[in-house]
């Protein structure tokens, strides 16, 4: 099983977070966006969205999307549950890792991708879709704030994905103009929490 | 349990489909969102989202995120398997499904909302996003094209969660601007195939 990687990207940290926080160590090749060897037709054969991060399993079966892949490393490693124990709990998980992404995750990437030069030429900047997304981030992370003030964790009583989708995210938003506010308390005790594990540096 | 339902909305109808294929009934409470009545302080209580469909359990458990509702749904009733029937299925039935949903219901939604004179004064408008996801619903129409070239469904060979996402956008895609291409012959049979479907009607 061999993992395509790319370092610096959102998505490739929060399936190495996952990988780390199940104690698993798989082959990985880091691929050079800026040399564009995500858009050579080897790469687009295995995945025609251009993206990483991508597994390859040891049938040549390819899965991308960061939940899809790490979906199916729970069901290899199943422990420690991080997609939830129970069918109840696998549900809660779902539904906060989707709001995760829905409410932190896609503010945050808008303001990046409309925002920032990096993008310039990429794609079709709208840098006042940017201005929008960046007043969401700030309104929807006052409301993680608020979720968090009497919890430890987002979904559940443990670290679960949906845990390392905002912390990926936040990551992102921490390196491109929408960080955390300081008035935050409770998110910002969370995020010391949650980057204190050594997964975090994975 | 309870299925808190918007007649027209994307996606309440996704759950709706997802039930009538299992060939399950729900008590269903309608929501009347032009009345507000998703802002309510009892319906922020259930959902701070506002946004439907909602699942209320029997012990008062809530469940939203339609994703998250059909996942416990397909726990609770197994068949026809909707999430694929093994982890390796259930992976690639994941992949597909966010595929369908970054690639065609985030552009075809984003025309609605930012593009629409349902949404002014409700959100920021940016009537440029809107031009930019309009040219990216129809190429990514076309990417889906291809891939439906020998095939009957998006993910699996039955009828999965990948191909509820993409009919559902689809259908609100076709009802404010974005429809298939014509040009999409593919898309075009499967888009007959799976809205002959009894569940279609749901």
């Amino acid at each position: 099983m061999k993992l395509y990687n790319l370092p610096p990207g959102m998505n490739p940290r929060r399936v190495r977070i996952f990988l780390a926080e199940k104690g698993v160590e798989l082959e990985t090749v880091d691929i050079d966006m800026m040399k564009g060897e995500n858009r050579t037709p080897e790469f687009l054969a295995m995945n025609p969205m251009g993206t990483l991060p991508v597994l390859e399993l040891d049938d040549g079966t390819i899965l991308s999307e960061s939940i899809a892949i790490s979906r199916y490393l729970e069901h290899l490693h199943p422990e420690p549950a991080l997609f939830g124990a129970t069918p109840l709990e696998q549900a809660q998980v779902e539904m906060w890792n989707r709001r995760m992404e829905y409410e932190i995750m896609a503010p945050i990437t808008a303001v990046f991708r409309h925002g920032n030069p990096f993008w310039e030429g990429r794609i079709t900047q709208v840098p006042d879709f940017a201005d929008v997304a960046r007043a969401q981030a700030s309104e929807r992370m006052l409301w993680l704030d608020r979720h968090l003030a009497d919890r430890e964790f987002i979904a559940t009583d443990t670290y679960t994905v949906a845990d390392i989708t905002a912390q990926c995210a936040l990551l992102l938003g921490r390196n491109t103009g929408t960080p955390i506010p300081d008035e935050a308390a409770n998110l910002t005790r969370w995020w010391k929490g949650v980057t204190a594990r050594p997964s975090a540096r994975a």
